[in-house]
């Protein structure tokens, strides 16, 4: 890593199939991928795991996993005891007046981002990628392109090298994908889907539950692609 | 606290005399004081003592001490083995050109008022105090007000609370009061400065260098309001 020359780039790392993506889109673009990882008390354990092994497998030149534990604060069905919901097949599309699901946990991709930022200073990184989508998504109001928008003149105004430096720039280019479109791009870029886990709810040996939203959104998007996903089998968590 | 009625308000408090005067700001104007204080891996940790022991003091609805590694990422020296500078007594102007010193830590702010937000959005605060002045202050570009006004749109823009809801309001009550006016407007709310530490790298024992930054602001500040500051002594890091 010494000798490598590329530009830095900060990748938020889920675990799920978006993120890997992203972090494949960034390497193709030239960057040394620098993931970042968030431990915040996710009930779907497997999605670390999951990205462990996808930046193995995409020789990322460095992962961060950090621990924040969100769940302290409660509100969230991805953190607390709180039913996952299902739903029957057909995801729907995203709309401002959607109503936002109790999977949403308060402000998550402020905080995220916030924290890539402050990595991505410490260690000279201009760019940060986020997989945010506001075509297929649950409806949470932090994927929406007005706050990431947002979001970019925090990290402009708030920072020490932005300050008559270069800036920052919060690369989403997933953002007004479809996940066929998604699905299509990994693919593309050899991205292993088998290696992503998505589901909000998995079974205690990592496999998809098939039922929830992000499980749906998924299957929908393979079956537009016209591919099986490879990602529904079991999954060690701790590898 | 089941009968309390009061409005709730999320207060970083960092056991500094700067957010005590906040907190008791907030007090003042009706609100439940729901304090926040970061564990980021600073060297000055006699800084959560001071903070546990003035939301004693004032009596706060709650208090959460939040741990956040950012130290993990390096870059400054509130958080790393970089030695703390030292100026000789004149506190410099703020000014956007001005150098951003050593004691920068990436992108703090930003990050303390993400999970601020968090943290309101799940007990259903709709405001957020923190103790930024732009007066007399280090240079840090997150206390500037362009930073707090970009934060506030992010918060309205990524929460589910804002959306068609009341919406976020970041009240950053010292932006333009000098380092005087923030004591003389303590000593009228009753604070208690000697519970409060202000030091980028006191001694073992507490006590404030008298030398750094952050010591010469809190000195010309009680200096320039013509009284002594209680906050001088030692003080236990366990209590």
């Amino acid at each position: 890593m010494g000798s490598d020359n590329r530009k830095k780039a900060v990748v938020l790392l889920s675990g799920g199939m978006d993120s890997a993506v992203v972090a494949a889109m960034a390497a193709a673009e030239g960057f040394a991928v620098h993931a970042l990882t968030f431990d915040y008390g996710q009930r779907h354990r497997v999605e670390l795991a999951a990205a462990k092994r996808q930046a193995v497998l995409q020789q990322m030149a460095g992962h961060t996993i950090f621990p924040l534990p969100l769940h302290l604060f409660g509100g969230s069905a991805l953190t607390d005891d709180i039913p996952v919901p299902r739903r029957a097949g057909e995801a729907k599309e995203g709309s401002p007046g959607a109503a936002i699901p109790v999977t949403y946990v308060p402000a998550r991709n402020a905080v995220f981002l916030s924290v890539a930022l402050s990595f991505a200073e410490a260690i000279g990184a201009a760019d940060i990628f986020i997989g945010v989508s506001a075509v297929d998504y649950s409806g949470y109001p932090d994927c929406r392109p007005a706050f990431i928008e947002a979001f970019g003149k925090v990290a402009n105004l708030g920072t020490r090298m932005a300050d008559g430096g270069p800036g920052f720039t919060i690369h989403a280019p997933l953002q007004y994908l479809s996940k066929e479109e998604t699905v299509r791009r990994g693919l593309s870029l050899g991205v292993d889907f088998g290696v992503t886990r998505t589901c909000y709810d998995p079974a205690p040996d990592g496999t998809p539950c098939g039922t929830c939203d992000a499980c749906c959104l998924r299957e929908k998007g393979f079956a537009a692609a016209g591919v099986v996903d490879p990602g529904r089998s079991p999954m060690e968590e701790n590898e």
